[in-house]
């Protein structure tokens, strides 16, 4: 019996991850991260809950990822203090992982190892055959599982149009798959809602093309560091213009490295540029590529929009290409590094008002393509929210497949195959743990609750001692806040909140049971009502009363 | 000398404020609010600082609100806090501002007078003659306004586009302010960056005529309850369909009534039925119009959408329309919503998989177009971040006006003149101000970065009180934290921080001078690398020691 459980994926772009079982033999495919989302206060990013596989870890038998962004590989270095199974992926992939690893200091016992779409691996009962699938980084893989009870086809995050370096996706593979007979697809929802197909990255070149043409200055293109293919796009366009390229920024030039080392990033030497040599050269001259485009405050062109670049300051004639998406949620920073790139003078060319960004997922026609050329008995959507995943499972639908060998499943699900029949059979645990400084998992709701409170309303804190005789104040009270109002304000907002307290000390004799504990409640509830009506906000109280 | 001054609208969405001056008098035209911004934590929203107004409030004759939307009207409440000018708007734009003030208990003392697009109507030095424009909410009006240097246009919020009721704007008599000469267009840049012309209503009204045909239960459309245009639109295709009409939710029910009463809403009394009807009919019979399609967590549909909502459960064979934009920042509220819509059966309908909403903002062709018919001497860009006042700027730039004559200014330039020339000239105080409960402008910068810190890292207090004479501790340290991690992780965490403070108290003997001070400045910094070491974070540490 052949068993698939995604401990993340299904139901949130993002921490995929996906478990494959035969009897007691697991194998795992990709361990990503995904970014916090609003209401998570303070926490770095989340990663799925991986206790399911804690529980019999020598049963992984090897950790397979398929392509080398965070969503994929982000909660990798967690995965291992949990398991020590070997981890495979391709060149590019498990380059950025060692870094990663390094950076973090964790250790791979079971080693890190080179696949190849050329070379089939086998990992227990299962046989790996890799596809190459064209994304926006270099190097990804699906992979076309051999399983005993047949043929599982996961597409990994894939386009169907034509990428940079030419190669793209693989589709006489995924085809030759379909012949062979496909069990179940398990394929990428992200950009279900998107109408026809995604544009070839020929088609972004020819918008560069036409930027450094008509750029009178200096041209800086911030995009993802990873987007490897993108940038040997610029290079190229730049140098047949006889520009100069400066990679600058930590990430991009670790990532520019390891493709360099590997062949997938070629600048050659009388085009590549040092950040140190840039007044050397006329603006004219000169393709800066970094990083930033998604507003990061702490990234190179918020530096430069703000002015606090120490190597590079904004001037009129400087033209700025925001390459990539304006991921929800950053819209507002992205565009204030927009208006004050503006501001400095520069020219700012973006996605929405012309085509330097293409998506990295296929729009529904390459999604029913990919179902033309696999045929498979049974499709589970992946890699989507919920909603994602309903429209994939209705283009499926709409395509052919019955409706009982769709299988819409969420995270923990289990879905099992046996004899060439599939369903959802139970759920295993499984959730998120957020991860914040070094604690993981040491964040809850309730934490998070109270975060919120405090960040909408600001805390007071109220020290008192009294004479554990006579009942008598010695000190105090003093009261102290933070992210409540002004200081200014302050002062006679708490001077007022002092007399509340004080009327709560009289009300109380010296003689009443557990006076101090009665005060504390007292003193809450009535501060509590004060701020209210005062400034009609509800700070959080904490009183301190001590007898001494 | 004509000066006109934004107080807010230049260079953000919302705010929108514009004082127009002709020696001592002033007029002013709408009063917007904005809502908050990610980092203003607690803020319940933003309004244009007007201590310009304030410091010579009889010189304002007379406010004039273009349309009823909040980002024109919401700050009108404390605007007449300052001045007691009369307040002009529409019929529909007073109801609600009437509404408005009497939810908050806030006097008009110089009225509301009502204006019509027949009747122009002088203030002072200034005559103005109102153009009705289409939008998506009734009765907006653009202004043309004669002043002593000439003729200026102010667009308002518009579109070209047909609009639901078939009026739209009107385009010959702005072309009349063209014949005439205009010696300055302000106008809406909101939509700059979108391509082509916003299409017309009818095109939602045809898609919403086929949901209605094809959906075999009940129909649940979420829209702005100001949307009174398309409010009309569902109700005569839900009547043609032979079903009821259901309008439910507080602003929704509020809105409707006043457009009612005006004759801009139109609801049968054979299609109009209570909310307590709607179990006497089948679903296939039903339309309910609602709020909540920004996600706001309170809305109508956020209950429908998680089972809370008393009289309507979600259930398969219902239909579920979004009809509105996603507003950026609230993509994965109104996701989230949408996911668990999905998972209790229903099928949605939204902005991203169908054309179930227009804009009601001028795209670029539009925008040309408005320019043709003024043909302004002078061109202000409005309502917009910085870069879309500029690319508007640059749209007028190829329209063919002189760059000498495109004034692209921000938040209190003055834009002055004289003769039939104008330019920037100086600047007045301006900014914005944040309303948190009942406060307005006692939450600023300094608060803010504490709410800031407190949400990502939360709070640790530590009390602790000492023998004044000997200097032995005679109550505590006792710690309380909020905010910083799991209560169970609290104890073991807790207790090594108390070890933490023991030692910076034997550290300083009874007789180190200012012993209170310098300890609770150890143990500030104490704590804060103790925290940091052990989990990553920097609480605020707010230390209490007190001698007795």
């Amino acid at each position: 019996m052949l068993r698939i459980i995604a401990l993340g994926g299904l139901g949130e772009i993002g921490l995929n991850m996906t478990v494959f079982e035969s009897d007691d033999a697991r194998l795992v495919v990709d361990a990503g991260l995904m970014f916090p989302e609003d209401y998570m206060l303070g926490v770095d990013f989340v990663i799925p809950d991986m206790s399911y596989l804690r529980r019999h870890p020598s049963r992984t038998l090897g950790v397979v990822l398929t392509h080398a962004h965070e969503d994929h590989i982000g909660a990798l270095p967690y995965l291992l203090r949990e398991i020590d199974a070997p981890i495979f992926g391709t060149a590019f992939t498990l380059g950025l992982v060692r870094q990663k690893l390094e950076e973090l200091e964790v250790a791979a016992p079971g080693g890190l190892h080179v696949i190849s779409c050329e070379r089939p691996l086998a990992i227990g009962p299962f046989t790996l055959d890799f596809i190459r699938v064209g994304h926006s980084v270099v190097d990804g893989v699906g992979i076309a599982i051999d399983t005993p009870e047949g043929l599982v086809v996961h597409t990994g995050d894939f386009k169907l149009s034509r990428t940079a370096d030419g190669s793209g996706t693989d589709v006489q593979k995924f085809s030759r798959c379909g012949e062979r007979g496909v069990l179940a697809l398990l394929s990428d929802s992200t950009n279900i809602e998107r109408e026809g197909a995604t544009v070839p990255d020929s088609r972004i070149a020819e918008t560069f093309t036409q930027i450094v043409e008509k750029s009178p200055g200096r041209i800086i293109v911030a995009l993802f560091a990873s987007n490897i293919g993108r940038i040997q796009t610029i290079v190229d366009i730049a140098r047949q213009a006889g520009r100069k390229v400066i990679i600058s920024g930590r990430s991009i030039e670790a990532s520019a490295e390891i493709a360099k080392a590997l062949g997938y990033l070629t600048v050659p030497r009388d085009t590549d540029v040092s950040i140190d040599l840039l007044e050397d050269y006329p603006g004219e001259d000169i393709v800066i590529i970094t990083t930033g485009s998604q507003g990061e405050p702490m990234s190179a062109l918020a530096r430069m929009a703000s002015g606090t670049h120490k190597q590079i300051k904004i001037q009129p004639g400087d033209t700025v290409v925001l390459s990539s998406k304006f991921i929800p949620g950053n819209e507002r920073a992205i565009g204030k590094i927009i208006d004050n790139l503006y501001r400095r003078g520069a020219d700012v060319i973006y996605e929405k008002i012309s085509d330097i960004h293409v998506s990295g997922h296929a729009f529904r026609d390459e999604l029913k393509q990919m179902i033309r050329l696999t045929r498979p008995r049974h499709f589970v959507p992946v890699h989507g929210e919920y909603r994602h995943l309903v429209l994939h499972a209705r283009l499926a639908r709409e395509m052919g497949i019955d409706e009982g060998r769709i299988l819409l499943a969420e995270n923990g699900q289990v879905i099992e195959f046996e004899k060439g029949v599939g369903r959802i059979a139970g759920c295993v645990d499984t959730g998120r743990v957020l991860v914040d400084g070094k604690g993981v998992g040491d964040v809850g709701r309730a934490v998070l609750k109270e975060r919120r409170v405090l960040s909408e309303e600001g805390v007071v804190a109220v020290t008192m001692a009294l004479d554990e005789a006579t009942g008598i104040i010695m000190y105090g009270p003093e009261i102290v806040s933070r992210g409540v109002v002004f200081e200014t304000a302050t002062g006679h907002l708490l001077q007022d909140a002092h007399c509340v307290v004080l009327e709560v000390v009289e009300e109380l004799s010296p003689e009443t049971p557990d006076r101090v504990e009665r005060m504390s409640s007292r003193i809450q509830t009535a501060l509590r009502q004060y701020f209210f009506y005062t400034i009609g906000r509800r700070p959080v109280i904490l009183p301190f009363i001590m007898e001494v």
